[in-house]
């Protein structure tokens, strides 16, 4: 961590390795020799198909993704998939939505304009503070797959198993992918925002079955059809560029540190110093329940609004920034991503004490 | 032009304001002091809305827009707007499409799924060489908008009028944005993919008179629904903000050149160099008529396919690059938007001749 940098907390755009951004600053005039910025070169040239090939060989190769599966780089973030999942795989029928958070009820509500959402659990009464349990899923007939997503940024929930299911597993993995082990061949769609673990905002990572592609509604856009996506090997258009570059200077310091195995390591050891803590606390409390939290994103509160804003103004002051909960829930939210050190969390729960101590 | 830097005549990705990779990269680690890259701070910050106010109202200055029309940010490319355009503003009947080269025809085809797209024009007989005429136009009665393509990068072709019509006008000006002064009030929609003359790819601005908005299909994505997007302010969901941020920077830059004016001033002084030898070379051929030739694209050739590739190839060798044509027309294309400083035409210009010298 450079002295003139923060530890950043924030849900997503959020915190990335600084090899890489430092890498792009410093090619940013002079791309491998080109002459010109990696912004600047066709997407259509030998120089930048070996940026894109990179970037995908590196996720198959973290990720294991096996030959059945293609690797999409698209646009348009989570909610342009709300709606292609439905119109590529829903055949106007219907599908099943366990709805566990905010981004999984609006999945849910845009598939409903394409075919029925069946939602199989919904965790809203409990306000969003678990996961459901294998058994508690109602699971219909004639869905044409299952959706869920992985991870709650707003809520701090993660599912801690991955639901078994006779339709295809669809699921939104955009705040915990490679941070943890996923056998991909269980999912007939993964898909992933590039925001919190992958590269900046305006990159979307489809992995998808080829073999469900195919099957869209005759009103699905061109550039939302799965089948063409993967006949132009993700470029009917020209491709956010720069984000699949950062995409793979953040998977080369992936795969230096140890790739997935790592992460999931870092993962433990990040979450649990901070529900370690919070577990303790006499004045901070944890939003979800035991089982059912997330390694990404650690909710929790005082119990009083005052003493929630004179935390994140102090931890503020001492360069632990972003820590405000989303607007929904209000409270702390600390997101720990891939890209967050250790160190960042250890100096977190320091400052959480240092509060504790002289507001309990 | 540093030194190691090259002359890129790249059609899109293509050149940007040195100033702005420089600024770009001097922020990477630490943005406005925040600690964070600009790639790391949230969408929803005063910061980055501040980045986002920043850039709109510069275009709103620089392009004179008048308080009826909505400046949106969005992801997807203009192949999106092919299918957003139809789905929000033609209601399920008509629109007339001017085809005069391979966008053109595409965002007609793509029409085609949500309504009828009546083709008032198409150049395609005489090879894209020409734009046609106002009186060339058949306008239909009902058509809910028309439709243009006001530069044909692959063609080198370029609208030198406005066209007059009962429905409003809709204009893909992806490739001469901010080169020309453009009376925006006359316009119902006006968008652009942003590789070009504004940003890197991954970022569609979309100029939008908002008594338009809120007509689309109940099978319109929320993602691309124009009525949705102005009423979050571009930010139903995360944008790509560093595309944004380009944006800005290169705004910047456009505004202390001089504006738009002083951008029109340059293209003429391009395009002169450019066609003023093209017109007297007894080596080279362009490919576009008088009267309908693009200020931002220029395509010509030798007649022989060996003397292009030499001439591409010898090019590079002097720092000219990538002024090979589109795969569809073969040849040769030199892309002079607004960030190729004159001095790139002239050394352009002065290979021609040498190359002429030497092989005529």
């Amino acid at each position: 961590m450079l002295n003139d940098r923060v530890y950043n907390f924030a849900a997503g755009p959020s915190t990335m390795p600084e090899s890489a951004l430092k890498t792009a600053a410093a090619e940013m005039l002079n791309f491998r020799g080109s002459g010109m910025s990696v912004m600047e070169i066709s997407h259509r040239s030998a120089l930048f198909q070996d940026v894109f090939d990179s970037a995908c060989e590196k996720l198959r190769t973290l990720m294991r993704v096996p030959e059945s599966h293609a690797i999409l780089l698209l646009q348009g973030g989570a909610t342009t998939q709300f709606a292609a999942i439905p119109m590529n795989l829903m055949e106007g029928g219907a599908a099943d939505y366990a709805i566990t958070g905010n981004f999984s009820a609006k999945a849910a509500e845009e598939a409903g304009k394409y075919g029925t959402a069946h939602i199989s659990a919904n965790t809203k009464p409990g306000g969003h503070d678990k996961i459901p349990a294998q058994e508690e899923l109602s699971l219909s007939e004639d869905a044409k797959y299952f959706y869920y997503c992985a991870n709650n940024t707003v809520y701090g929930t993660e599912w801690q198993y991955v639901p078994e299911t006779a339709s295809p597993l669809v699921c939104d993995m955009s705040s915990d992918i490679l941070s943890r082990e996923v056998d991909v061949s269980k999912f007939g769609l993964i898909y992933a925002g590039a925001q919190k673990n992958m590269a900046p905002a305006g990159l979307t990572v489809v992995i998808l079955d080829k073999a469900l592609a195919g099957r869209e509604l005759p009103c699905t856009p061109k550039i939302l059809s799965y089948k063409t996506m993967i006949e132009t090997g993700s470029m009917l258009n020209t491709p956010p560029c720069w984000c699949i570059y950062m995409l793979d200077l953040t998977l080369d310091w992936v795969m230096r540190e140890g790739g997935v195995r790592a992460m999931d390591e870092r993962r433990h050891e990040r979450a649990a110093l901070l529900y370690d803590y919070l577990d303790n606390s006499r004045l901070f409390k944890p939003h979800a329940l035991p089982g059912s939290r997330s390694f990404m994103n650690v909710t929790f509160r005082t119990g009083s609004d005052a003493l929630d804003a004179a935390f994140i103004r102090g931890a503020a002051e001492h360069g632990l920034v972003n820590l405000k909960g989303h607007k929904i829930t209000g409270g702390m939210r600390a997101s720990i991503y891939n890209a967050m050190p250790v160190e960042g969390v250890k100096a977190l729960v320091a400052y959480m004490k240092e509060f504790e101590r002289e507001n309990a």
